[in-house]
């Protein structure tokens, strides 16, 4: 299948990737986990998206998932399903320069009742070749926009 | 993998589903298509969900994903990532009658600068068996809550 038009700027960022990373909040002891990241071409001007963690016995731990669309070339949109509770919609940018792709977006959020409140999310995730750099800063339970989770992750064959 | 205990009550929904779906809404023309649900047990205390439909030639048309949580047996929060721009956060209530499980949920909507705008969604499920009934009243483009989606899927073996 071959990627939408709309969408060739992000092709460094289709795939299946896999590393370790490390959780913290001011609110919470902090964390270490293996991470996966699948972003799945599935032919529309979107891109689905699958996060998977799992803890170092194995066990899964969180998971989400959505979808970024690319309204144009320097621009994104994502939506996201987090099932702690939370729905998340953000505008962002895309910025491709020489080997790196980097892409930040700023989330709104919408809470479930009985969700711990998530008030806003920012997400940035940074190719190069086969490296993937991912991380997230949180403003949640009445704490500031801080960071929260920083993977590093290499690409799957 | 066994479901999770505060699920049970949803085992009926879980798998796949497939059959037609008609979708009408008074700014647009009205269409037929065939709808899929997956429900899945992740091991986790929520259901992950993917519907896809395509259209009469078998070209996809729309998708969207996301989770079902039961905080108690009589009620439900649903979180969606929609990608035609929309992140969906609701609460809702589920019942079982004999051999009915009915679901419903009742949704506040963010959305993207780019989407078209929707308001509120209000989603049906209706489970008897091995077949289930979805229904979908949408408040978008600034149309109160009326009658968008309905199909009738059969359980996939």
């Amino acid at each position: 299948m071959l990627i939408n038009p709309a969408l060739a700027h992000l092709s460094p960022l289709i795939g299946t990737w896999r590393g370790e990373g490390h959780g913290e909040y001011p609110t919470i002891k902090s964390f270490d986990y293996t991470d996966e990241w699948e972003f799945v071409d599935v032919g529309k001007p979107f891109l689905l998206f699958i996060e998977r963690t799992w803890n170092a016995d194995g066990a899964p731990m969180h998971t989400e998932t959505g979808y970024i669309r690319a309204p144009s070339a320097g621009t994104l949109e994502i939506m996201v399903a987090i099932p702690t509770g939370q729905a998340e919609m953000g505008t962002g940018s895309c910025e491709v320069d020489a080997d790196r792709l980097r892409l930040v977006t700023d989330a709104e959020i919408l809470n479930t009742p009985t969700a711990k409140r998530v008030d806003r999310i920012v997400r940035r995730y940074e190719v190069v070749g086969d490296e993937l750099t991912y991380v997230m800063d949180m403003s949640a339970v009445g704490v500031g926009l801080t960071l929260h989770l920083t993977s590093h992750l290499t690409r799957q064959i």
